[in-house]
């Protein structure tokens, strides 16, 4: 016989219905420059990295509350899709597919977990509170530091402008400062100094 | 210039480094049954399942530990490689060759945190914590949970036996008897009901 348990049985639905983030494909390269990385590696990633570089918060973060949102809040693009960073066209339905992915994805939890959930993806895109911040610092550099490790393969293929960088990461100091300045300088710097990055 | 700092500069080439569990494959197939997963696939997956699935502990567990130790206990891999489950020559050596990557890979970071992460890895190795005990449940059920989902393909394909099967989860239950219960009968037993676990 199947054991009957609701609660149990939404969770794994929920469980199971995520494998599906590996499927989401990004447009940074991993470190060997072969192949794109995907959404779930990406968060296991920024997980890792925000464990490790918490100690440069500007403000005190809760990590595993950060964590939580850094392995969550691309769990939309399941249904949303990946919107290129430097997209522009795209990025202007991007909100409304994704409201629609969250309505659908975390309300496959028990209510309880699916409001936390949810609110948590909620904080994380309205970037005011310490946890949101450093969650954006580390879903910046993440692929920063990647971009740099393959010489700015993906910078190269899509014609990347330094504006279009720094626009993008206008925010990005307001999780640390200090991991900013050294992403910027280690990891944009470079490709911008052998011409990887446009600057007309 | 570049800026030296070297704390951040061993913090980031562990993180750089780590880029390459995403190439370490596993045996288990995604839910799609189109292609396996990846140990960084499999960690994200598991962090998320361990937020989620805390509250069946038999124990009081600290969950951002247990996390913590599922995003970095398969790091070792990257030097060691992945070995089968039912892989049994492999597992001979398994132990030798994990150590010697600890000690490279965990070796990068600056020594308080390669010290913090090392030991989280033994401590899930020597399966003792409510942790580590909790750990090795999710680290069991995951793989269950997509092989159910793609009807023991990947049992079918390596011809596993039941026997190996409740031998490799022997001590499962001792996270959580109620998930171990929950995942034999949900994840193993209609795949044996239905032929495809041998049984002779």
């Amino acid at each position: 016989m199947e054991m009957k348990n609701e609660r149990l049985e939404r969770q794994f639905d929920f469980c199971r219905e995520i494998d599906k983030e590996k499927f989401i494909g990004r447009q940074t390269y991993l470190s060997d420059g072969q192949r794109k990385e995907n959404d779930a590696e990406h968060a296991w990633h920024m997980a890792i990295m925000a464990i490790l570089l918490s100690e440069y918060a500007d403000e005190k973060i809760d990590v595993l509350k950060t964590v939580t949102m850094l392995l969550i809040h691309d769990l939309v693009e399941i249904d949303a899709g990946d919107t290129y960073a430097y997209d522009e066209e795209a990025a202007k339905s991007k909100r409304k597919r994704e409201e629609a992915g969250a309505d659908r994805i975390y309300g496959l939890l028990p209510e309880d977990q699916k409001q936390k959930l949810r609110a948590l993806w909620e904080e994380f895109e309205e970037w005011e509170t310490p946890e949101a911040k450093f969650a954006h610092t580390m879903d910046n550099i993440q692929p920063l530091m990647l971009n740099a490790a393959t010489e700015g393969k993906s910078w190269v293929e899509h014609g990347v402008h330094i504006d279009q960088i720094l626009m993008r990461n206008r925010k990005t100091a307001q999780g640390s400062e200090q991991l900013w300045e050294y992403a910027f300088h280690n990891f944009i710097k470079p490709s911008l100094d052998a011409g990887k990055i446009r600057t007309e």
